[in-house]
C-alpha cells in the first residue's frame, strides 16, 4: 500500500504502560483558574456554584467510567483514583489522562449555564486543565495521597477564610491581610475569625472546609461487622495476579456498578471511618445496592 | 506544618520531560465516534459542520498555544506540532498532551451549536478526545509524519466516497459494497464512481481530499528566491543548544506571531513546495506579515 | 569557563528513578553462554565448578552493596532484590543494573582460575552478562518472581538431567533424545531416571534441583513464635514514608549487617517457612547475629 | 505447565527502548577510583598503565561489539556512541548499559595483570564501573557531547598536572595548591608550569592532554576531495526510515568491518578535521580498508 513508505513514523511511539497492581491517580487542574475567576467573578474565597460545577463534571467523568473507584476534589483541582487492578487503557499515562481531562472540560463547558445561570455565557479564552498520572504501590501511599489532599484543603480554605473575612467585612486591603496572616497557626486564625468577625470556623460549609469526594454508593459496612481493614485489603489486593474474576462474575459486577449511585459527599478521608464502612473503595469488588425506601 | 506527614507522596510523581532538540507532536483522536456521528446523524462519508467544528476548535487550540507551528487534522483526529526548541512545560508530556486535549474539547463543546445549528443540542454522554505525544529526531521524519497522515486521509476518503456512493446511490447495503470493494485499488475505485455515479473524485472538496492545515500566515517565500531547504532547516535546528534569542528578539516574534493570522487551508503538504514557500514553519522564526491590502 | 559551551549536552540526560516504595529486582544473564560453556568444556547438564563460580561472584556482589536483601541464582542467571524502602543511588535504574553487573562480572572474571584449576585460563571473548531491573509492589509480586524462577530451575533441570542420561548413559543423539522428551510430564520423565538409569532424581544434588539463594544468616525465628507473616510484613512495609530510621539506628543496622555472614544455600523458597523463619529478609531490619559456637 | 502461576511476574518488566534515528551514548565512569587508585599506587597526576589498560578494554569492547561507531576515554570514564540507525538489542536501554558495562569490566580485569606487571595482583575490592545511555537526536548534539568531554579532559588535566608539580616538585601540601590554583586561569597555570617547574604544558604527552578516541580505521578522505559536511552527514542519517540496507550490503560491509584495524588515537576531536577527514564515522557506512605496505 502506498501508505507504508511513510507507515515507520508509528516506531517513534513510546510504551507508556504504568506499572501493574499500583494505584493510579489522575489529577487535574485548572489553567489559569486566577485570571478566569476573575473574569467571571467567583465569590471569595468559595463560589459554591463554582464547586457544584467541579462536582458535576466529576460525578459525570465517573459515570462514563466505571472504573473509576473514587474521586476527591477541592478548588479548582481533582483527583481520580483508578483500583490497582484495573487493565483499562492497558494502562497507559497518556490514555488515562488525556481521556478523563477531556471528559472532564466537555463537562465543564456543557455544564457551565446550568451554574452560571444569571452571569454571562462562557467566552474565549474558555476554561481548561491539565493532569498528570501518579502510581502508588500500597493502600497506604494512596491513602495518604489522598490525606494529603485533604489536609490541603482544609489549610487553605482557614487561611482564605481569615484572609477574606479581613478584606470583606475587615475593610484591609489584600497587603495588609497576607501581612497579618504571616506566620500565624491555625488556632490564631480561628480566633481572629471568631473575635473581629464573629465567625465560627466550625460552622462552615463542609464542602468548603473538606472538599468533596465523589463515589459509588452501597449499604454501609457497620465497624465491627465486617470490618475491612487495611491489612486485609493490601493482602487482598496483593495476591498474585490481579485475581481474573469470571467473566459472569464481572458482568454481574459491572450491572451492580451502573445501578450504584454517584453520590458526592464532604466527609472526613483521613480517617479510618470512611474506608472501613465502604470497604468496596480498596477491595474493588461493588457492595451491596441499598433497597429503595 | 500538619501538611508535611503526607507530602512524601509527592515523591512518587516520575518526570516525563521529552528529549530536548525533537520535534514534538501531540495527536488527538474522538472517543467513540462512530456512535457519537450516528446519534447526530453525521452526513457520510463526510459532514462538512462536523470538519468546520474541528478545525475551529483546532484554530483556538493554536491561538491560545503560540508554540504550536503546525496542526493537521482530518476526520476525528487532529495533529499538533511543537518546534523542536519548544520548551514549553518544560516539554512535559502529559502537561502538554491533557493541555491541548482539554483546550481541543473545550471549545469543540463551545463551538458546537455554531456549526451544528439545526440539529439537537448536545447531550451526555458528551464527545470526547484521548492523545498522546510522540518525538521525531528529524524534519524528515516529521514531515514522514504529516505524509503519513495525510495518505491516511487520502486512502480513506477515496475509500470511503466510494462506499457511500455505493449504498446512497448505488442502492447497496453495507455488506454488499465491503465486498464490491475489497482487493480494489485507486484506480478500480475512482472508475467505479466515475462510471456508476458519473463522480469525479478529483472535483471533490480539497477539505476531504486532503484534510486540514492550520498555521500562521505570514508572505510566502518565492520558491527559489530565498529557498529554506530542508537540509538547511536541518542544519539551522541542529545547531548546538536551541539558540538562546535575546529578549528583545523573543519579544518580537511574540508580537509578530500575535499579529498573524491563523489559517485553515487544504493543501498538499507532502511535496516540498508546501515546506519550501513557508520557510517559518521548519525554522522556527516567524516570517513577514503580509500588508493588509 | 570554556566548557560551558558544550555542557547543554547533560540536559539530554533523562531521570531514570524507579518507583518509590516497590521491590527492586536486577536480574543478570550470561551472554552467549551456550558457546562460552562449550569452549571451556562445562559438565552437562550441571557443571558444580561453573555455579560455585556463579554463587562466588553473587557473594561477593552481596558484600560490596549491602543494600541488597536476597539474591537467588541458577545456571548462567542471578536475581537481587532489593528492599522496597532502598533509596540507593536514588533508586536510578542505570546505576543499579550497570553497578551490580560490572561487579558481579569483575568478581566472574577474578575468581575463575580458582573455580577452574585444571581448565585452560579465560581468553577473549570473555564472559560477559547483561541486566536489567524490574519493580515488583507487593511482597506477593516478589515471592512470585522468586517462585517463578525456582520453578523454572526445577523444570529445566529435570529436563536437563533426563535429556543428558538419555545422552551420556543412553548412548542417544541429542535429536532422538529431544524427540523422545517431547510432550512428557514430569513423572514421566523421573520414571525414565529412574526405570533407564537407576537415578532417583529427588537424590540429586540440592544445587542441581533448587538452584541457589544467598542472604545474610541471622538467628531463625522458630515459625509459630514470632512469626512474621506476609500481610505483616506487607504492612510493615506499607506504612506511610519508608520509615525515616534514627541515624544511631542505621549506623547500628549497618554494623550488624556488616558482622552477619553470607550464606549461599540451596533452599526451597516457595513455601511459606522460608520466609518465616527469616522474617529480615522482608521486614528490611537486620535479625540477631547468631553466638559463635 | 507449572509455571504459568507464577509467570505472570513477568507483566511488570517495562520496556525501555531509547529513540530511533538518535545518536546514542553509553557513558561509563570508575566507581570509587579515588580509592582504588590509591590502593594500586597509581602515578599522579596521569598513570601511563592505567590509561592504557582503559584504552586496552574499551578496544576488545569495540572489537565484541561492532555497533559501535566511535569511543572516547579520559581518566576512568569512557563513551561508547551507537550510530543512530543502529538497532542493536532493540535499542533497549539496560541492555546496551549493562553489555557495555560488563565487557568492559571484564577485560579490565582480565588484561590488569599485562599493564600492571610490576604491582601487586588485584584483590577485592575489585575495580567497577557504572554506566548509563543518553540520546543525541542530530549530529551537532553529538559532536558537542564529543567536544564536552574533550574540553573537560584539557581543563582537568592542565589543573592536575599544575597542581601535581606543586606537589611533586614544589613541595607543597595539597590545601596550599589547591589554594594558589583558586581562580587562576589557563595562561596563569601555563605560566606557573613553565616559570616554576620548566614545564611546557603543550609537550605533555597527548594521551594526558587530549584523551583517547578509538575507532575502526580506514583510508582517509582528502579534505576538499570527497569532504562530507556535517550538513550532509545529518542529511544522510535523517532520510525516511534508516534505509534498509540490501542483506548483501549488511554481509560486505560486516566484512569490511572485521578487516578494519581499530586504532586508538589522540586527536582533536573538537575541530571539523577529524570527522571530515573519516567520514564513516557519522554516515554509518565503512570507508575503504587500507592497503597494507
Amino acid at each position: 500500500m502506498a501508505n507504508s513508505k511513510f507507515e515507520y513514523v508509528k516506531q517513534f511511539e513510546q510504551p507508556d504502560s504504568l506499572l501493574p497492581n499500583t494505584w493510579i491517580v489522575v489529577r487535574l487542574d485548572g489553567r489559569g483558574f486566577t485570571k478566569f475567576s476573575t473574569k467571571y467573578a467567583f465569590e471569595k474565597p468559595n463560589d459554591k456554584r463554582a464547586l457544584d460545577l467541579m462536582n458535576a463534571a466529576a460525578r459525570s467523568v465517573m459515570s462514563e467510567l466505571p472504573d473509576i473507584t473514587i474521586a476527591y476534589g477541592v478548588s479548582d483541582e481533582y483527583s481520580f483514583v483508578f483500583h490497582k487492578s484495573c487493565t483499562l487503557f492497558e494502562r497507559r499515562a497518556s490514555k488515562l489522562v488525556s481521556t478523563i481531562v477531556s471528559t472532564f472540560t466537555a463537562y465543564y463547558i456543557h455544564h457551565w449555564p446550568t451554574y452560571f445561570v444569571d452571569g454571562p455565557p462562557l467566552s474565549p479564552p474558555l476554561p481548561s486543565f491539565d493532569g498528570r498520572a501518579v502510581c502508588y504501590p500500597s493502600v497506604q501511599n494512596l491513602r495518604d495521597y489522598m490525606s494529603w489532599r485533604q489536609v490541603d484543603c482544609h489549610i487553605n480554605n482557614l487561611y482564605n477564610t481569615t484572609f477574606w473575612a479581613l478584606i470583606n467585612q475587615g475593610g484591609m486591603d489584600g497587603t495588609a491581610a497576607e501581612l497579618m496572616l504571616k506566620g500565624t497557626f491555625s488556632a490564631d486564625k480561628n480566633e481572629i475569625l471568631f473575635k473581629k468577625f464573629g465567625i465560627n470556623y466550625n460552622n462552615e460549609p463542609e464542602m468548603f472546609k473538606k472538599g468533596s469526594v465523589v463515589f459509588r454508593n452501597y449499604e454501609l459496612v457497620e465497624p465491627g461487622t465486617k470490618k475491612v481493614s487495611e491489612e486485609e485489603a493490601e493482602e487482598m489486593s496483593s495476591s498474585a495476579v490481579p485475581e481474573v474474576k469470571s467473566k459472569s462474575q464481572v458482568e454481574k459486577d459491572k450491572k451492580v456498578r451502573t445501578k450504584a449511585k454517584i453520590v458526592v459527599e464532604h466527609l472526613d478521608i483521613i480517617r479510618d471511618e470512611f474506608w472501613e464502612r465502604r470497604p468496596w473503595l480498596l477491595s474493588g469488588t461493588p457492595g451491596k445496592v441499598p433497597k429503595e425506601p
